[in-house]
């Protein structure tokens, strides 16, 4: 069967996916960049935005095999949009422009469903209800035998390992303290959801 | 001025300092052993048993460094005995057997207080109370112009940093999970307690 995958998901020192005060000017919390540091300097990310260059070592070997057999994705709305609530605008097509890196179908976990975008390179936006079981039941039958990547955030991951539900997860932890935002692990006890280190 | 300074103390990769269910059996917690293999590998870490042998790596490097300039030493309670409460059993001496590897005064900071214990080597223990504040004025008097290691556990660091008094942590993240017991730091928003991750 195909797998749940989390990958190169970053979390700092102190264990935060996502720094505080989440806006459209810091959409990954304050201090949140720096958690992608490290992958935003990989040739693999530089080339999903069409730029030369980048790291070829072993961080850009767990960002490139983060998208080996990747046939969909799952996003919190969170990472979707900065607005919360009902979709005041719908011209909203997220973070990445024209052609976003997916280039699959991704589903964004919502309760206020829209119409799906198709976007150019195909990535298509989904935008399900239903909580995450269905979500992952519909991610599935689109990655058609491929595997599905979770890309955050915090809550949407912590939603699918606390339902056992996620069959690999890549770690990464960078070098920075955000204090405050969304953790990764609160509230969750990984040692009796059955999780366990293979690397 | 002398250094409070906290080293080579480890942490899962869910943040714990220790496991669940700390007892005298297992005096970090359930699982607490795994976070210390890496010290315990080292030359430095050996030879303080009386031991040969060891890694010479970065790893020693940093027990190394971890043990220079050190004066006197802090430990809460429960690093020195698995025992809560009022003591019962005076004859503890600590996990460390005859000769325990500080070689300096070790204040240990207890509601409980107790006739000091000279052990071997150098090392004495001192049952203080009073206060965090209280205790590190002694510690720095008796270290007479060197560094004041806090050695553990997690609770006692996170109020050395809450009052911000530690000037230098040394965290090592151990590749493993413990799911529950002592979170190092849980409460704490790092950020605004202004520490800066320098290496």
């Amino acid at each position: 069967m195909s797998k749940v995958r989390v990958e190169s998901f970053a979390i700092s020192i102190d264990g935060f996916g996502a720094g505080p005060n989440q806006s459209l000017e810091n959409p990954l919390g304050e201090g949140g960049m720096a958690l992608h540091e490290w992958a935003l300097a990989t040739k693999t990310f530089k080339a999903m935005f069409g730029e030369e260059g980048g790291t070829t070592g072993l961080d850009d070997q767990f960002a490139r095999q983060g998208f080996d057999n990747i046939g969909a994705w799952i996003l919190g709305r969170n990472m979707f949009a900065p607005t919360r609530g009902s979709w005041g605008d719908t011209e909203w097509e997220g973070w990445w422009g024209d052609e976003p890196p997916y280039h699959v179908p991704v589903f964004i976990l919502t309760h206020h469903p829209r119409n799906s975008i198709v976007m150019k390179g195909g990535t298509t936006f989904h935008f399900v209800s239903g909580g995450i079981h269905a979500v992952l039941e519909q991610a599935r039958a689109a990655a058609n035998g491929m595997d599905v990547r979770i890309g955050g955030g915090a809550n949407t991951i912590r939603q699918y390992l606390e339902a056992r539900l996620v069959d690999h997860i890549h770690l990464a932890i960078s070098p920075t303290l955000l204090g405050a935002g969304k953790h990764l692990f609160e509230g969750l006890n990984l040692v009796t959801l059955g999780e366990q280190i293979s690397a």
